[in-house]
């Protein structure tokens, strides 16, 4: 990954910029997915033969990897995974990006929440059908995890439920 | 919105670069002054007829929202709302965008402090004087709360403060 | 920096866009560097004689501004700076940016953590070597800190360690 800007412009910027912007998109909608548990979405976002390595967590191919994601993440487990900061660089039908993670997960029914941060070095590869991820996976910054016995005034709601302040 | 990139490329590249980059403008200035509380240059930033939906929270033009906001979140409440992952949609004069939230309300004199996320789903208007907000809303993934006595170590200085570390 | 986009469009847009992604790319390096403590690179990010301003803690030049960080935030002190809402005006070879910071602390043997948000105010300067900052400063919105012992069961993994879920 380019690591300083030439601040040179070119014919091919506008392209460029949709190009960006079209990974930038599957990024988005495979956190969206995730976050939102729509697993068939979610499963479209990578190829078939696509790995995965959250940390040492590591997928062999998509099947596995949406599995594991159906089986882990239901219904009474909230996750939030916002990426930030891109650094994408295009190479013709093949791209990679670097995201700086913010993600929490909370399992109120264990007392259970996590915080942490990490760096995403991602793959992706042009499709006929739009870009679709190759690899992605992530190195921790750090992590923190609270035992919600700690705060008894401590309450979580799910998907839709708000409190007007 | 679309979901899939087509990694296509036009002449319209750049304009639509620029449009995006509007839009996103408007809605930082927005956010902006919400937790600023310059509630004059919010207002600015709402079609007169502008509508929202917050999860619940419904206001039906601009008025009833920008008085809400004065009278609700004043000195003594802190707010932060920051978005991510933006998916917009150009349509002429016309514009759609979802956005990913992160948003903090600390009301120490109350011991209480919020975390949530939400997806907003946004539409915008081209005006003479740029795009403005033709209607807010958005939809929780999940919404946490605190009671601050579970912390008594915990502190919050307002606008401007900074421990040195 | 503007207030309202025109949603005019124009020859120099796809070169401005490439100069809004070559600014960004400083920022996300500037960031990731701290974070990391990768304090070679952190230096290689400013002009010798940029200046910085962390709402009131002042740096006179580059020199004074990475002897601090490199002696205050060695390991054992996590941080988290993540950026958001980029505000950029690019005029010739100068440019300014406005970004919404949040950011993190924890120094878990003090018993210290520090959730926090502001706005930066930047200046850029392009050089024969890319963009680099000439200055850097943020003045806070909020800041909050807690004291772990009221946390018993709190605890923080440094970089590259995870706990699966």
């Amino acid at each position: 990954m380019s690591e300083t800007g030439t601040g040179s412009t070119s014919v091919d910027d506008a392209a460029s910029w949709r190009d960006h912007e079209d990974v930038k998109q599957l990024k988005y909608r495979y956190l969206r997915t995730l976050d939102t548990k729509a697993w068939d979405d979610f499963e479209a976002c990578f190829l078939p033969e696509a790995t995965a390595d959250y940390n040492g967590l590591v997928f062999a191919d998509r099947a596995a990897l949406v599995d594991y994601m159906r089986a882990n993440l239901g219904e009474g487990l909230v996750t939030l995974h916002q990426v930030h900061h891109p650094e994408i660089t295009i190479d013709g039908d093949d791209a990679t990006a670097r995201w700086y993670l913010q993600d929490k997960v909370v399992v109120a029914a264990f007392g259970f929440m996590l915080e942490g941060a990490a760096f995403y070095e991602d793959r992706y590869r042009r499709t006929p059908d739009g870009w679709r991820v190759a690899h992605t996976g992530y190195r921790r910054t750090y992590e923190a995890t609270y035992n919600l016995a700690d705060l008894p005034g401590f309450a979580i709601k799910g998907p839709g439920e708000h409190t007007h302040v």
